[in-house]
């Protein structure tokens, strides 16, 4: 066994020729409103987008200039979502886009735009287009700055980086910038995630990575099964490292999007521990995925996590109502942490007091074998607490 | 046009014949824990159970004796859900639906038996056992007594009845006694609904009529989106009134669990408020529940209708979320109350205030127009509230 050439950076770090910057611009009373990524050359790019029926202006903007396959720069506005607004909103979009490329000197075209926050309420595009002008003189080279310019409810700004060899012996570098399941003004969850690298990969390459990554960590996280209109992660590579495995690339991709996955979950809102599920034994991916996710969503699991109450019978409940995988109740096993909770589709012995102990850690992992083949899942939500009934029960325009 | 010949009565009374009794049997500390009913004569019967893959051993049970199409009692305890348990539990419960034959002299094959409660835990039979006899000699006429019998955390006991005319020129009763969405210990929302009824009515028309309304009714209420273990709805037809027509039959059925579901989703944990949602305009009736149950779930809806929130943009979320119904976003138009918030896709023009206060009432009714056909559905929930929460964090063997 080799050891993966993977390596987590301790700080997160853009990689070379990558800049952000940030500011308000006057939509939210105070923080960061809008924020800048920037890239020293014309990147290949690749993105995946909400399959939600109502997608933002933005989403639809960014489906259009995704077809050239070619980004440069990222522009993000928070308290204003765009969504819901029409062809009067897609000139918006659009306009906030040019705004952008005008301040960095770079094609339109090559703009990617993204807004989060209240649905329906026009885009105030003046105050973002006063608000871009200058803010090229303020881009530098910490990935938090921009991921504070994203943020909303989040607690914590999110970024994370690492690097993988190229094939050339140097090092090509990826950052994660996202940011997470924490409400707007309150409104829906929405994520975002941008991936910033200097590796050189064709588009192809990066476009069915990006998807089979995205899959398997940003798409199994679930805080409240709600589909934002403005979901998007997007990859932005310069090449300027020179050429990586695609292999290698996507396995520093999943590995980095699974981390970042976590991030976003722990700060889910009112969340006070990260929950975990992993599903083995499955007959199919989809299997595998459609328990872990029913397990992850469940109200009941959610706030048997938050009460840390090892009422196991809801594991069972969650396992079995997903009516449409097929299963065989008596092969299905269950672990709350490492103590085994049900054995063979029952209710096994075990300590009541451990498994609280378990269920009151930072994390709690919850591990499903279902014995009916090799397929495998894992999907990541929080607990269910009063704050997440609190910030989403008030006045949306607050 | 013709008045409805179905006839509510002012309070709920069981048909001649049927009679229910209700005691404390040592599994709660207080309160009711078991009941039972009864009719005069056999039953034709007809049920539907939970579609979860670990159903409890009275669902079991229930399906093996729902193949003779006949019952003439129903016993049910609360606090132990028998589920979980394997053959020893399937065992028991067949000890239980015996001790209820012995104790009213009817054939053991004919009594349906339920149980709800904790999963996994052995089921206390000799409690049980001692707890039957003599309770034939308690047998009376108010349903409310046997539906206090099954309550768990339910506020308040839930029986409903109306009449039909016969083929003859009299007069047949439905009642219906249920328990709803509270839970158990606290356990998971378990639905028990009985139908009694002195209508004579075939065996096959019975069977239909009850999927039928129990899909349109029952199975669009969703507290929180997990299915319990223990579900059933069954009906007992004793004939003695004489013949109906099953259309009317339906449609007093419909009528009485339309009601019912109403009531359960009133007192579900928590709520503090009846949510409602009706879509119209739906390519088909698959189509048009799929997204009446996203809205009733959604847990940004649930939020938004506790807070009083007039975040009219999480309607078109919880709508496009629906990625497996076609949809024409520019054709979707949907209400809060009386007042259009949804235009064509867009949000529309409303005063905050009036919308606001619609969402503060008794009963939240949201519309969708899906603009594309015909098929309407309904879905009934409540909002999302500290209650919840509370309810499910707390210590299982409370």
């Amino acid at each position: 066994m080799t050891t993966s050439p993977f390596r987590l950076d301790a700080t997160a770090q853009l990689p070379h020729g990558f800049t952000c910057a940030a500011t308000n611009c006057g939509l939210k009373r105070e923080g960061y409103d809008l924020a800048l990524f920037a890239a020293d050359r014309v990147c290949t790019a690749a993105a995946v987008f909400t399959r939600n029926h109502f997608p933002g202006a933005p989403i639809v903007l960014g489906r259009e200039r995704m077809a050239g396959g070619q980004l440069q720069a990222v522009v993000v506005n928070s308290k204003v979502s765009n969504v819901g607004t029409g062809d009067e909103g897609v000139r918006r979009a659009r306009a906030m886009g040019a705004a952008a490329a005008r301040e960095l000197g770079v094609d339109e075209g090559l703009v990617l735009v993204a807004s989060t926050g209240v649905i329906g309420v026009p885009l105030p595009i003046e105050r973002i287009e006063a608000g871009l002008q200058g803010l090229s003189q303020r881009l530098q080279v910490d990935p938090l700055e921009g991921a504070r310019g994203i943020m909303t409810t989040d607690t914590h700004p999110k970024a994370i980086s690492g690097t993988v060899p190229t094939r050339a012996g140097g090092e090509a570098r990826l950052c994660i910038v996202a940011r997470g399941a924490g409400m707007i003004a309150p409104n829906m969850a929405t994520m975002l995630a941008y991936v910033f690298t200097d590796a050189a990969i064709s588009r192809d390459e990066l476009d069915a990575r990006l998807r089979r990554v995205a899959d398997a960590t940003f798409n199994m996280l679930s805080v409240d099964t709600d589909t934002s209109t403005s979901d998007m992660c997007a990859v932005l590579a310069s090449g300027s490292a020179g050429e990586v495995d695609p292999a290698l690339f996507e396995a520093a991709l999943l590995e980095l999007s699974t981390r970042m996955t976590e991030m976003l979950a722990r700060d889910g809102e009112g969340a006070t521990r990260l929950l975990r599920v992993r599903v083995s034994g499955g007959a199919s991916i989809e299997d595998a995925r459609a328990v872990a996710r029913s397990l992850g969503e469940s109200p009941l699991i959610k706030t048997m996590v938050h009460g840390g109450d090892p009422n196991v019978g809801r594991i069972l409940m969650a396992v079995g109502k997903c009516i449409a995988v097929p299963m065989q109740p008596d092969r299905v096993n269950a672990w709350i942490g490492e103590h085994q909770v049900v054995v063979d589709g029952r209710r096994g012995a075990f300590d009541d007091a451990v498994v609280r102990q378990q269920l009151l850690g930072d994390e709690v992992e919850i591990r499903v074998e279902l014995g009916l083949g090799q397929s495998e899942a894992t999907a990541w939500g929080c607990d269910l607490s009063h704050g997440y009934v609190d910030e989403n029960a008030a006045y949306y325009s607050s």
